[in-house]
Formats: structure tokens, C-alpha cells, sequence
């Protein structure tokens, strides 16, 4: 692993750092920020998957978490959507390829070489994070938004046991039932939709995953509220599974970091409280 | 005045517009934060003047204001550093021309044409700030960083019955002794000297230039600190003229926005307390 950069921030240090891939076959780069922390401790670390067309930057320029992650103990870990680079699978549109991995591992050519989030953001991207940061795998979160909001909720309602709580930013809460999500599914994962069903939030929850709450914030001038993030389907599956979804529709916010931003502290403290 | 965009943030407006400026002869953009308030409510305004190489923007992005203004009721104003645009005169260097107008009003050419960034801050913004937001004009202040720390110190110390407050992030404090600052004056004022001396904010209070207090933070790991900060310049001049400066020299942080965030709260709850 290879540091980048690092800067002190609220005390702590904000770092970006960079290392080679298994799951992937690239160098990936990915942020984090740990807290001012007594020597030898191990603190509760969240994980933020962010959205499309993002990589690590977005959160780490514009998601002010800084301050109540210095305040709570929190390490914070921002990895990118995809591999990257010229030997690497890209599509012209914004929402496929290259920043639009959808953490999944495309099984589909020509994605299948590189587009291997999945297991680079459930297992190889975690074992670098425990080796290198005082981090107490013990005690994970996970968090995102929109298209990383989708990966947050699929990936915690996969590893219930490892993650304590779970929340999203206008996560893609039915990727099968939108054109970004049936797009990028179909794409990566191939036309057989029972394919999909592992990597959509609502058919995880309709097949039987279980966490015991979830915590989501949707703006309600969000401009892909209605075709392509849907959290009423979200709201109905966790209806009928008894999971205690706290699904809370901001007035007045978009989709934008302005929106994220603004309640990126709540859901830290949300987690910090279940982390403890 | 055009609105550029507009987005809901911690319950107020952050808003980027333009306008054509009759000072630069340019069109000019600019962010202004204006938080949720009662109708009618006139609100104090912090101005903040950014750095070399930026716009509006890096403040906006990375500034981490928005939650503090909202909670302290403060309208929060970011210009751009300079005149923009192909008929715009530049130079290759970063330290010069656009994105480094150094809050003066160039007399040389090619600069005297459009860099009027004085005349801009000083009194065409604030003038339109006053007719498009709901600010009390009786109730500024000003801070910055680095050339922009600068500009509010130089603005500050020549209006002090305009602001009543002034601050600074790693501010170029004495001008005419460090490079940056001299290859600007040169460019922009001339090589007289005399004419660079109500442009330094040492040499403005060695001419007599006076207000109670100032508030500065400078990283002792910023690269540029013993080169072109110089904040002992400052000091040593607040201490003949019995300015009451705080001066906070931060261990471990840099020049960079994780700097300036860790203290823009700081620094607004410093203003606000002045400005109640």
C-alpha cells in the first residue's frame, strides 16, 4: 500500500492511499480518515460507498465528516466504484462501466477481467484496512449513497454479523425495478434476473435477509426520486420483514452533496451509537 | 444577477451566481450561503476571500461553513480571486494573472484593464449582495486564506468601521517582503513601492492602520510558511500598534482545505460573537 497524501484534519489525519488489486487486476485508490486516538486503541470504522461517477474525492472533499468522526471515534473509509485505467472495460454513458461499478463482480463480458467490487469492498479492501489502520473489524458500519447507497444495504443485509448497523443517502433501493439498476445488473451480471437478485436491496430483503433496522434519508427534490431510487419499495419490503426502516424524506434536498452533507453527522451519530 | 444554481443545504440556500461586473468588465461568479431565517430578517455576512489558483468553488466544496452559519445566522459570501476569460489577460505562472488577482486594483498593463478585484470586493459585490440578499450591511466581517487571508486583512485594516470583525487563514501578512506578494505588486501596482504599502497589511498598520483585534490560524506545517506567510511580520507590527492579535500557530496542520475546515468553525463563532 502506497500513501498518496495525508493531511492533518480535525486532528486526526485524512489520507489517500493507493495499492494493486487482486480482486480487480488495478491499482485502486481509496481514503481514510482516522481520528486522534490514544496509542494501541482500535476504533469502530464506517464504511462510505459513494455514487456514480464519483470516486473517493466527492466524499472526501465535500462530505464533512471529519468533524463528527474526530468527535465519535470514527475512522471512515471512502473506496472508488470501479477499476480504472486504459487496459480497463469503459462505456461512454455515465451510469455503466468506469465509475459505475455497482459493487458487484460482473460475470459478463468484457466487465468480468476487472469489475470485481464486490469482493474488493466485502473482503479484500477490509483485510488491507485491518492490516494497515487501527481499525476493530469488530465493529463495522456501513453507509453510501445512491449507487453506493445500493451497495451499502446489499452488502450489509449479505454480512448482517459483521456490519452493526447499516445506512444509506437516496440509495438505489430496487436497482431490478430502475433503468440505472436493470441497466448495470443486465450489463455485468447478464439477462438471467435471478442473477440480480443478490445485488438488489428489496428482492435480499423478499428472499430472506435480515438486519434487525436501517436508516435512510431521501431529499424529496431529488430529481431521480421517483424512476430510479424508489424507497416506498424499500419502505413496503421492510413492511412485511419487520426490519425497523427509519426512512426519513428531507424537504427541500436534492441528490447532491449539499443534501449529503447536511445529515452526514446524524447518520454517523446513528452508527457511533451502535457501534459502541 | 443570473442564478447558476441553487441546492438546500443544513436548511438554508447555498446559491452560486453571476453577474456582469462593470469593475473587472467581466462576467463574475460567486456562492453565497444564505441560512434558513425568519421572513424579513436582515443577517449579518462574513465575506471570505480564497487563495491562489482558486474560484468560488474549493471554499463552497471543502470550506465545511455551511453547518456553522446556519447554526450562528450567518450569511456567507465567497467572490472569485480574479477577472476570467480569453480576453482576459494571464500568465503561465499560478501566482499570476487569473485565479491570482491579489484584491488589488492593477494600474500596468496588460492588468489595469479588467484586474479591479479591489474595487469588485470593496464596493460593486457588496453593493449587490446588499440589494439580492437579506443581509445587514451594518454587521460584516472578512476573512480568507493565504492570498486571500491577504484580502481581509488588507480590506479589514482599510474599513474597519465597515467590518466588524476581521480574520485570516494562513495569510500572505506582509506582501511586499515575501516573492509571491512582491512579483504580484510589481505586476499589478508597479515597482514603486510606495504604492504597495496600503496592499500589505504590516506596512498598513505601520502607516497607522488600526482595528482592536484580529484573529489568525496559520499550520506549522504549511510549506509556505516561513517563505511567503511570514505571520512574526504581524506579529511583531500588532505588537507596536497595540492590536490585539491572536495568533494561533496550529501544530501539524498544512496550507490546504483539511486545514481550514478543521477552523472555519472557530473562526465564524469569532465573528458571530462580534457581529451579534
Amino acid at each position: 500500500m502506497e500513501t498518496v497524501s495525508t493531511a492533518k484534519a480535525f486532528g486526526g489525519t485524512q489520507g489517500v492511499y493507493r495499492h494493486t488489486s487482486t480482486s480487480t487486476g488495478t491499482d485502486m485508490t481509496f481514503s481514510v480518515f482516522v481520528p486522534s486516538h490514544e496509542a494501541g486503541a482500535m476504533l469502530p470504522v464506517v464504511w462510505y460507498l459513494t455514487g456514480l461517477t464519483c470516486t473517493h474525492v466527492n466524499v472526501t472533499d465535500k462530505g464533512e465528516y471529519r468533524r463528527a468522526c474526530a468527535e465519535l471515534g470514527l475512522v471512515f473509509v471512502a473506496p472508488d466504484t470501479s477499476p480504472r485505467g486504459a487496459g480497463v472495460a469503459d462505456d461512454p454513458a455515465y451510469d455503466m462501466g468506469q465509475g459505475a461499478g455497482f459493487y458487484v463482480d460482473a460475470t459478463q463480458a468484457p466487465w468480468s477481467q476487472h469489475f470485481r467490487m464486490w469482493r474488493y469492498v466485502t473482503d479484500e479492501l477490509p483485510a488491507l484496512i485491518g492490516s494497515e489502520f487501527p481499525v476493530d473489524l469488530e465493529r463495522q458500519a456501513i453507509t453510501g449513497h445512491s449507487m453506493g447507497g445500493h451497495g451499502a444495504l446489499t452488502i450489509g443485509l449479505t454480512y448482517p454479523d459483521r456490519f452493526r448497523s447499516v445506512s444509506a443517502f437516496a440509495p438505489i433501493a430496487a436497482p431490478s425495478q430502475v433503468p440505472w439498476g436493470a441497466k448495470a445488473l443486465a450489463g455485468y451480471l447478464g439477462p438471467d434476473r435471478a442473477a440480480w437478485r443478490k445485488h438488489d436491496a428489496v428482492a435480499l430483503i423478499e428472499d430472506g435477509a435480515r438486519v434487525p433496522e436501517l436508516l435512510v434519508d431521501v431529499g424529496d427534490a431529488d430529481p431521480f426520486l421517483e424512476q430510479q431510487l424508489r424507497p416506498e419499495l424499500l419502505q413496503d419490503a421492510c413492511a412485511l420483514a419487520a426490519i425497523d426502516l427509519t426512512l426519513r424524506i428531507q424537504p427541500g434536498y436534492d441528490h447532491s452533496y449539499s443534501f449529503i452533507s447536511t445529515f452526514m453527522a446524524d447518520h454517523l451519530a446513528w452508527h457511533a451509537e451502535r457501534l459502541a
